[in-house]
């Protein structure tokens, strides 16, 4: 049909990526805990960009030739040789204003090297706090839609689920979807949709974070919609506010 | 903690099956449609035993050297060589008691192998069909639990993760359950549990079965709790009424 709209799945772990074609997509790459949050946050709060690399060594050297701040995590704790978090609140106009910000971590900027390396046509981040953005583009774009959740080490999470629904939940209207991922999260979200920061508690991450780590206030940012409702767009190796 | 509880895992497609330490666990591997409603039925009407192969050659090759039925299917469809395919209607008492059931398919029996391959201390096979004997067997054994989604060709479907959120509804509290894939599966299916029936269109599924093949009674076997209520355990190369 000439006029079909294009197509939208949601791909539920990085390990199953391989499954869907990217090479006309827009990829959104889903990491709520908290990579894509902090993300959105630095650059909602000026920075001039975000360069997401897939090692520490690597996040280090990069960000001595920059100037920037080499930040993110292993494992959900600040790496050795870090000087900053994966904190969506560490990044405060005040310290991240005009600065770049290195970013490395364990899941979500893993994802975006595999979609890089799977030839994606366009890759942003997405998270509740750009949650309108991102819904917005994708509707602008009307191009062929993979939500990516990053999920943890590989297993499926259900923030990021929660998350691919949110946005189905918007924009559905728009794209045509024949996948049982995509029903399933529009399914999960509109469970906990009306009290989502009720519901933190059941996830394994809620626990991972606030029992280890004491990040509650992490937890409410990433889960709040709109709260640094920019859109970071990939282009040659930085997110750039669109 | 001397008398903690064994673990539960729901693992939502056979590629991320590497993720979960098999090695003392039961495995129950989970094809709704149809490989394991099959299993199920055919052992259920007197099947001496069924013998899970993951190709079609292999298939025909073994059920000559057995006297047995080779059955099975490829992308929903009989396979070339093949003499009877994937349906649980297929296999009547008459037709099937001491009979031994040589069965190939798309994605349950390559997900047996795959636990095979990974040294899976127990494997049984589940479907709504023989959902007590599983449950049953499972808080007999106090054992670690992987639920083991064959999904389709890698892909997550609603229907494998229904059953396993049926399992996990009725064996809950025998099992320690920090998984948020578990969560998931027992939150869809409490979601469909009253009408599962009236739920099965909007799978995937559904509409490759149904629209291409007609096989509307064989969908309706399938979602029907214990109308073959046996134990499939595999054993030698086997799977027997247990």
């Amino acid at each position: 049909m000439m006029h079909s709209k294009p197509t939208l799945f949601t791909c539920l772990s990085p390990a199953l990526l391989h499954l869907y074609d990217l090479n006309n997509a827009v990829v959104v790459i889903i990491d709520v805990f908290r990579a894509t949050s902090t993300i959105a946050s630095a650059l909602y709060n000026g920075a001039r960009c975000v360069i997401p690399v897939d090692e520490v060594a690597k996040a280090i050297a990069l960000s001595k030739n920059v100037d920037g701040i080499a930040a993110g995590e292993r494992d959900g704790k600040l790496a050795d040789g870090l000087s900053h978090g994966n904190s969506p609140l560490e990044y405060s106009p005040d310290f991240i204003s005009n600065r770049t910000l290195v970013l490395t971590t364990t899941n979500g900027t893993r994802l975006l090297q595999m979609a890089l390396d799977q030839d994606a046509h366009t890759i942003v981040t997405g998270s509740f706090p750009n949650l309108s953005a991102v819904c917005d583009f994708l509707i602008k774009e009307n191009r062929n839609v993979v939500l990516g959740c990053a999920g943890w080490k590989d297993r499926f999470n259900l923030e990021d689920t929660w998350f691919a629904g949110a946005v189905i939940d918007r924009v559905k209207e728009h794209f045509t979807i024949h996948c049982d991922s995509s029903h399933m999260a529009e399914q999960q979200y509109l469970h906990v949709k009306e009290n989502i920061h009720e519901h933190a508690p059941q996830l394994t991450h809620y626990h991972r974070l606030v029992e280890r780590f004491g990040l509650i206030d992490d937890i409410r940012f990433c889960l709040t919609a709109d709260v640094a409702n920019v859109l970071p767009l990939y282009k040659e190796g930085m997110l750039l506010k669109a």
